[in-house]
């Protein structure tokens, strides 16, 4: 195997591919990057089995053939390179030359002809989406997946396809953020898949910031992207998702119309004393027009107030901060809509306008808040 | 106890002084910040009793006093505040109130009394020098301190003046950097301090990147520095330090001139694979008007050629990586020369021109450099 391609596009491929190599895998083989010449250009590869990248790039391919490389060292090689043209050498006992004029990297190797090609997704539906509304909605639920893995399909976001309409959802226990938006072309019936929030974040970052069209196939046991010759296939998720919408409050007793980035700022300084703590606990009180935020730990308290526009009833609640943090972080809008029942019945944070995100947070039972 | 201040003033001058305060202290007073508020305005100090530092900021003083605030808390809470003026409020239960517009945070505090002040450095010799000197001196030495206590001495930086000469030096047992410049006033006959090498970086950190001139005293116990309204004393270590003189080569059999940054770069490259390794070594061999380096490990090897211009005989000697990298990165020279004698013996790294710094490194003897 022998073959010529610019630093630069074996770099970025790299990058890429290198995600969804093992970090650690009972099969040393998953902790490589495959690595492919052959007459269309070559092609680079990494899985850990359930997460799948492919990437092609340029290059002038002398001698075709295929190689397995150290999926850590190999991406860390070619970036410390200086541009140019880099030359890749496979001998029969599956060491690579990675050559540029006075520099000669040899890198011992493995064969690949065990390694397994990506998963073909060529069953289900394709649904065609912007990139920008796809990064946003891995965005804006993906934080909200479960971190243990008691409920393993809590650790996955739920994809839902309807007419035009898709919606994203992720839950734990304590907390619900879902994302919805317009697909660029409508679907026949309805679709839904749960593929891990990691996998998720992994599609999202192949995506690029542009409202271009991209499509997602949504197969049968897999769920696969192709975007500018590189291609993601992941895993989907087993089992039934959480029947979310029963969970969401048909109605409110107090709403709050708050400044986005001024609330963001109250909180960040709560929370600075609510960590001091042992219970991590913001104080919400609404009284009248006005906000108070509050928290307290031994080493003293925090006391904020911001203007807000209420309608509804007074009300005081109490929050634990990370989950109040994580919600206002992922929302751009610049004013958002608070809204609660009682102390101890679940809050949502919504837009201004609109509905294409909700974030569900469920109240802490305190002395004081009940 | 009552003042106001500029939320900037106050966060900078934490900033500064909390450098000083003790993360961890047998007596918990270290771990607090000092502020008092006096006619002449607010000081801040912290300690962990061979380190101080002190800075006065400008505010309206209401009611003089002092307390001891928390020593991470307190900076965060202000680091946190909007701009524009703070007040902070001193119960006579030492609970702090800090107030802006809609915030309020209290935080406790401690009895300040006991708190001590800086030690005050009135003998000893005043040393006048430029900041971005001083600043260099300190960079191009720290990094070759001894990390372990095995011999305390040596985990400080020797600063010496000699007439208008001063020098500062630091050394572990395998490599010894020196730097030398011109003092901004002649000093009347040899002084000559050692600082920890810890203090000497925070000193560094608050001279500005500036030719104009600092004052530093050199006394008995201590060493002091004072500049814009704020001031640092670090205490001086006891003992002798390394005759180092008697270490530097008086001449060299090879002497090789390198383009810095290519240098650099490749062994930044040769150093991935010799991390890879269990000797972490660099080879360099020196053969007509060619330096290669190079460095193995079970992975593979990489091997680099350099354009040199070199003088003197053949030489094949070996280092250990972090000893050399630390080294070129201290330096900010087009060229730098790499000077040896045999495959044994020490080598330097020179600038091309003057003497202003000198690194000197023991190779590491191995079966091929023998």
């Amino acid at each position: 195997m022998r073959f010529l391609c610019e630093r630069e596009d074996l770099f970025t491929a790299l990058q890429t591919v290198s995600r969804a190599v093992a970090q650690r895998s009972p099969n040393p083989m998953y902790e490589n990057v495959f690595l492919q010449a052959w007459a269309g250009g070559v092609r680079l590869a990494g899985t850990d089995q359930s997460l799948g990248i492919e990437a092609l790039i340029p290059g002038t391919v002398q001698e075709e053939g295929s190689v397995l490389l150290p999926g850590r060292l190999f991406p860390e090689i070619v970036r410390k390179l200086p541009e140019g043209e880099v030359s890749v050498e496979v001998s029969d006992r599956f060491t690579a030359t990675i050559r540029m004029p006075k520099i000669k990297t040899t890198l011992q190797g493995m064969d690949a002809s065990l390694y397994p090609s990506l998963p073909a997704v060529d069953d289900g539906e394709e649904v065609h989406i912007s990139q920008n509304l796809l990064k946003d909605m891995i965005r804006q639920t993906g934080f909200a997946i479960a971190q243990d893995a008691t409920r393993p399909i809590l650790t996955g976001c739920l994809f839902e396809v309807s007419g035009e309409q898709a919606t994203m959802v992720a839950l734990d226990g304590f907390r619900l953020a879902l994302r919805r938006g317009q697909l660029a072309a409508p679907c026949e019936g309805s679709i839904s898949c749960v593929v891990s929030g990691r996998y998720w974040a992994e599609i999202g970052r192949i995506l690029s910031d542009s409202d271009d069209e991209v499509a997602l196939r949504l197969g049968e046991k897999h769920v696969s992207m192709e975007k500018d010759g590189c291609k993601i296939v992941v895993s989907r998720m087993d089992g039934e998702y959480i029947k979310y919408r029963q969970l969401l409050p048909a109605q409110y007793q107090t709403s709050v119309l708050l400044d986005r980035a001024a609330l963001s700022e109250s909180i960040d300084r709560a929370s600075l004393m609510a960590k001091e703590g042992r219970n991590n606990l913001l104080k919400f009180s609404i009284k009248g027009d006005s906000l108070s935020i509050s928290s307290n730990s031994e080493m003293g308290d925090v006391f904020e107030q911001i203007d807000a526009v209420t309608q509804g009833q007074d009300i005081d609640i109490s929050f634990n901060v990370n989950y109040i943090t994580d919600a206002i972080r992922s929302l751009a809008e610049e004013k958002v809509l608070f809204r609660f029942n009682t102390s101890i019945s679940p809050a949502v944070i919504v837009p201004e306008e609109g509905d294409s995100f909700l974030y569900l947070v469920l109240p802490v039972r305190t002395f004081q808040g009940v």
